[in-house]
């Protein structure tokens, strides 16, 4: 590896996904943005909307990774407590940043400009703003650390603006032989080509639709030459097992 | 609160979820699963497939939650290292379990009982066999924790399989409130309410879809009582602020 891998872990805040009344659409979303970009996804944590615990999450992950993203809380109402959270994890408070109070002050009419939405303008000292196309209430960044909107359409738009300001490694990619064999069938051959590639990643994925089993081969590696040749000596050791290798994704798993 | 409260943790462990390759569908179904059954689901951890990772996750989610689940990593390949970390965060190891080992080789004509097959039979010492109806390879228990495979067919069977030997508290009900207003015009009085009752989980979920905007206002609490009271000073918050609530779930966030 000649570049430095760049890391990052991503904290989902909300009781509404530990109760199970909302899926998360951000967690894939965001692992192939940073996947793209070069940067690693490392670690991902969904937690309740409890301070303490989110100032204890964001403490350990934002010493341990290169970056940390962080989705939800940050709306106007009485559950809405992740920026105070990243203050405080900062050992600072929150302050009503001037141009996100203008931001909000152009978005509203006067009477809807209630003190709940002005409260979206309050960011930790220290933060700079990230622009949100879509509801205009602003994300933030504070050293490494991301805080944006957990509704999925503002989240990427958020992503999307933040993008120039991240610095990625380089970028880790994919070659994918997919076969009717089973997983048992090729493991052993498989763990001698994961040998042969010790910085390699090779997973093997089993799937089942409309009736057909089969397995998925991932290789990744920042190294285009030996996704090829590690793919050229899976698709032999599929043939020896007398199947046609498949290129690419018959199916993601289900 | 009369009945102790029960609680819960989920380890994801997969590169391919952290890669953003495969969509995590496990997480909501556990979430509403162990919500059903009065188990709050209070953390959830994705992380990679590494040992000292796995074992660092397992022993601290254990000790801090009635029980941990995880899921992926206990197939026959060489990236399946789940069974051997769960062994080494209890400070063992595995072997062959009988039983698991009958039931494989019930499985497979001869020449399909590859080594790598017949590796899934291998569970921690000490660990009970939870069964697999959809491709046989159990999962397993040790303690308060439960292994499942990652694919969401038999990560759920499995849970179902399981269902029996978990012990709940007072199941968590919930109450809806829809409304076209917008979280902003709602949150003072909103606050006002969530002041009223403490030990209430009052959220407020913002949506939007085709075109129209909106806020779900969820109480949850284990007393039906303060449910139906709180939902109807959220109804008079709403009409108060000239509109007619409505009831139930309008929309998903989205």
């Amino acid at each position: 590896m000649t570049v430095k891998e760049v890391t990052a872990a991503f904290v989902i805040i909300g009781n509404e996904i530990l109760s199970g009344r909302t899926k998360d659409a951000n967690l894939n979303y965001l692992a192939t943005f940073l996947n793209e970009r070069g940067i690693q996804l490392r670690e991902v944590r969904v937690i309740p909307d409890i301070t303490a615990t989110i100032v204890e999450t964001v403490n350990e992950l934002r010493a341990k990774f290169d970056y940390l993203f962080t989705s939800g809380g940050i709306g106007p109402t009485h559950d809405d407590i992740t920026s105070a959270s990243i203050a405080a994890a900062f050992g600072t408070e929150v302050y009503r940043h001037p141009d996100a109070e203008k931001v909000l002050f152009d978005q509203y009419v006067p009477e809807d400009r209630t003190p709940a939405r002005m409260k979206m303008a309050d960011v930790p000292r220290g933060a700079t703003l990230i622009d949100n196309p879509v509801s205009k209430a602003p994300g933030f960044r504070i050293e490494n650390v991301f805080t944006l909107a957990g509704v999925p359409k503002i989240f990427q738009a958020m992503l999307d603006e933040l993008a120039a300001d991240l610095v990625g490694g380089e970028p880790v990619k994919s070659v994918t032989v997919t076969t009717n064999l089973g997983e048992g069938v090729v493991a052993e051959g498989l763990e001698v080509i994961q040998n042969d590639y010790p910085d390699m990643d090779i997973g093997s994925y089993p799937f089942f639709r409309s009736g057909v089993f089969g397995t998925s081969l991932v290789m990744r590696s920042t190294s285009e030459d030996d996704l090829e040749s590690a793919a050229e000596k899976v698709r032999g050791l599929i043939r020896s097992l007398g199947q046609e290798p498949l290129e690419g994704e018959l199916s993601k798993d289900d």
